[in-house]
């Protein structure tokens, strides 16, 4: 398998970046191919001494950053080395692809350079969360602003294939993030994907609470992408105000200090059972080709993590099952 | 000033409504009117020994709980204490109301039985929230499941005011709950609510990210009540989780146990500095009289901080500012 790495994305790129693909090849049995700065990539992997072994190196000069807007990975950013990541998935000269970077950018991208699975209407940005144990995956997590129902149906759909097949969540529990647990909860976009999502095959929750989520709701917790997105950086804001009120009281003083002292191995198990760095990312759903966002702030250890899943991802099938399911799947014959 | 008080509304009714209303009486020097079942408060009173000094007696038979519709308070729930104080509102019996009741019904009722003050669209559910340090306004937290610009546009407007008379925030900072802080962030309807924002005369700060919520991003959160109930709920959901988390760290065993008793009153302030039950509850806002909405699970000194907050926002003449306010309010020329 060989997974195409855009060396040059994400806050720590590229050492980080290499670092990971390094022991990922290694580790996991893969090819690498790196789009980037090829001069840059083989001086900081010489000056670190990362091997390139099992690495193929394709030179672009521009880099698209967390300031651009999205649409720019087709206009002015179209010589960075995510745009040729992405040329080079859709070419076929890879199994995937795989960015820390600009997440909007990789979204635009996958879709207008991988296009999208047939009959997806929408490809969605799906973060994998931490829960009170274990994750969930959030769909849509901000790759739309406006959804419709049919979207939010794919959703449903697409995140139960990728949690069974990639996270190994046997018949993911699908729910619908709504104002209440009642089935004539919310509004229209509410009203119309219930009844959409009723009529897959997946293990349909109904209606879940947005106070339930941190609590084991769902497995897949369904939304449009503002909601999304809104929940995604609420949840980290919250906890991070949180964790650092409790930071505050840990350092208090010398006698606080002391009790940090005593529950610190437990307080750091939480902090990284509540980091959503750990799940390693979020995959591009509804792309033709498997695409990962993995962390902006990944290094090396989660990048290798992110490569895995990605990696995951490729041998689940999941874009083949996707495809498959949406040939069976009611409520789906509006035009496109 | 005399507050109509629904003894019947809450998880402690009605002995903790009792003990609040007696508190609140003396000490803010307010008359009271319950309403209710007149033979049970007097029991109840009687049993534990609670003065009825200043309290006017309405006998109403019903309740409405917290599993009835919210459209039943005009209908099989019309004789219930919620209902019959709204009633007496609306007559001018006092001189504003007050429920730990069903918030669904509390919002339908206030707007069928007292109106909206003219104007205003729809009333908006406005819960006081904890942040970082202190506190900030959600509005709309769940009135509304569908919003229009103009909506969001008053609901900006009612807050700032609200938050200047009653919480004492000098010039509020107004924010648009959106994917991001850009200007041209989000749907249609945070485009046209971002506009008409920036026409009034509120101290509008622009579009504020979820993730900022919690760290002091804006005084009044402004967003339409469907995005409003899941910013409630799940900085509920995500703070609690976390809290439980905790606990079990903190009780885990001799040595975690000793670590708690040393943080233990820090740990004990933050609780009640993160619960937003301390801040008392939420205004119903865009109604023609003061209605105030406290936590269902309120006890005596949540209850009797609430009648204050309530007395703040008759003395504070907000109904009647928001009115002014509303006549000269451009973009609002559109017809109900």
């Amino acid at each position: 398998m060989k997974i195409i790495v855009d060396a040059f994305g994400g806050d720590n790129a590229p050492l980080e970046i290499l670092k990971g693909c390094a022991q990922a090849a290694a580790e996991y049995d893969l090819d690498v191919m790196l789009t980037g700065r090829e001069a840059e990539i083989r001086r900081v992997a010489e000056e670190n001494e990362i091997s390139l072994n099992r690495m193929e190196l394709v030179d672009t000069p521009d880099i698209i950053t967390m300031e651009d807007h999205a649409g720019d990975i087709m206009k002015s950013k179209s010589q960075s080395s995510m745009a040729e990541g992405l040329r080079q998935l859709a070419a076929g000269n890879g199994d995937a692809f795989i960015s820390a970077g600009n997440s909007g950018a990789l979204v635009v991208g996958s879709t207008l350079i991988v296009k999208r699975i047939p009959k997806i209407k929408r490809p969605a940005f799906a973060p994998i969360m931490p829960k009170n144990e274990g994750f969930f995956m959030l769909i849509d997590g901000g790759a739309n602003v406006e959804s419709k129902p049919e979207m939010l149906q794919q959703f449903g759909v697409m995140g139960s294939i990728y949690m069974e097949k990639v996270m190994g969540v046997k018949n993911p529990r699908v729910g619908l993030a709504n104002v209440g647990t009642e089935d004539h909860k919310g509004g229209e976009l509410q009203h119309q994907a219930f009844q959409l999502l009723k009529q897959t095959g997946v293990n349909f929750i109904g209606n879940i609470e947005a106070r339930d989520i941190p609590e084991d709701a769902a497995d897949v917790v369904v939304c449009d992408g503002f909601t999304g997105n809104v929940i995604l950086k609420l949840y980290e804001g919250v906890a991070m105000t949180l964790m650092n009120k409790i930071k505050g009281i840990l350092t208090k003083n010398l006698k606080t200090k002391i009790a940090a002292g005593m529950i610190y191995s437990d307080m750091k198990k939480l902090k990284k059972a509540m980091d959503y760095n750990e799940y390693g990312g979020a995959p591009i759903m509804g792309v033709a080709k498997p695409v990962f966002k993995a962390h902006g702030s990944a290094k090396a250890k989660t990048f290798k993590n992110a490569l895995r899943l990605t990696a995951a991802y490729v041998k689940g099938g999941v874009v083949e099952e996707i495809n498959e399911s949406l040939q069976s799947l009611k409520g789906m014959d509006s035009n496109e």
